[in-house]
């Protein structure tokens, strides 16, 4: 199948169906619905179906989806039943909370190295990994030496283009960016942004 | 005009929008198209112009975007063209983060409440706006003396349903969930979710 034929609206939505299964499976459910899925998500159950349809047949009409089954599936298209080391920036408060996040076990990633150019924070042993905070300076080399290609900037704006700029040059083709400002990157390079301010823009146009 | 008739997919990208315009604004440009601003986002400049088109009017054929103007018009539809007051449930390192982010400055939010329930941390003072950190038993009553509809949860996953529950009944009607769980709210209560595994997954499909 031709990956260029489905649109990235769709596979950005594909996470958000694997971590509404991730939540049914810790319910202990094992059949679930395009209508249920639907339901909790906030989205059409024709337009979970369509989704879908793009990568195969995942249910049974009248049956539904098989959760484990449909869970399997689309952590393999999303290339998440292995797991990608990351490289996180920034070992701030912020940087702090990423690297404690208990939300990344189990889904594909791995914080194995952390960055900052704080001599306070170098040498401190943070995160679930207990990963020992090294100079920025080590950044690049650390990237090409571990073939790191997901990276996480959680830094100040000011620092977020020059950190994104090494982390291409390191080799990083996936960019995670928590500082609030756009960052340039070239061709081939993905980036996502965590960005508060734009969850919380979507709500309130609902507000009277 | 029916609001009612705006998909609620469009009114997310808004925010996406406004945001590139303030990029725009802080690099000193006064005049945009929708291709440029597509081109920034990822986004087809058909897309933008048909998103717009919902509300009027903002652009002339050939001349552009007037980014002032657009900018001005984006926040009164997202009705941040005004304050809102926030609470923030969890004063922990990604707790401190939220009341430290400069990026909520002039976007329309204003974080004047903070509530934990590690002792250690009540009477702590927080954040950009120096927030002193309350108990948590104060929350729904903060709520409502001080009017406030808009919640952010930085708490552990295990606290956040409840924390949600205190909230709708202190009045919030818009909750930002950073916990790694799905929360259930009341018809008429809205929630968006700060999950960067969701952004991690959306890429590592890119990935070779």
């Amino acid at each position: 199948m031709a990956k260029r034929a489905i649109p990235d609206i769709v596979i950005g939505r594909l996470p958000v169906y694997l971590r509404a299964l991730n939540f049914l499976v810790a319910e202990g459910r094992q059949v679930t619905s395009s209508q249920e899925l639907g339901d909790r998500l906030g989205i059409s159950s024709a337009q979970i179906r369509k989704d879908l349809s793009h990568f195969g047949e995942f249910g049974k009409q009248g049956t539904g989806y098989d959760i484990a089954f449909l869970r399997q599936q689309l952590s393999e298209i999303l290339k998440v039943n292995r797991m990608w080391d990351v490289a996180l920036v920034g070992a701030g408060n912020l940087g702090k909370a990423i690297a404690d996040y208990p939300g990344f076990v189990g889904k594909g990633f791995n914080i194995i190295a952390i960055f900052d150019n704080d001599p306070a924070k170098i040498g401190q042993i943070m995160g679930i990994n207990h990963v020992t905070v090294q100079p920025v300076e080590e950044l690049e080399r650390t990237l090409r030496e571990r073939g790191i290609v997901v990276g996480i900037i959680a830094t100040p704006a000011e620092h977020a283009q020059a950190i994104a700029r090494t982390m291409v040059e390191g080799g990083v083709k996936a960019i995670l960016n928590y500082a609030p400002i756009t960052i340039m990157v070239p061709p081939g390079v993905h980036v996502q942004y965590i960005d508060p301010v734009v969850g919380l823009q979507r709500m309130t146009y609902y507000l009277a």
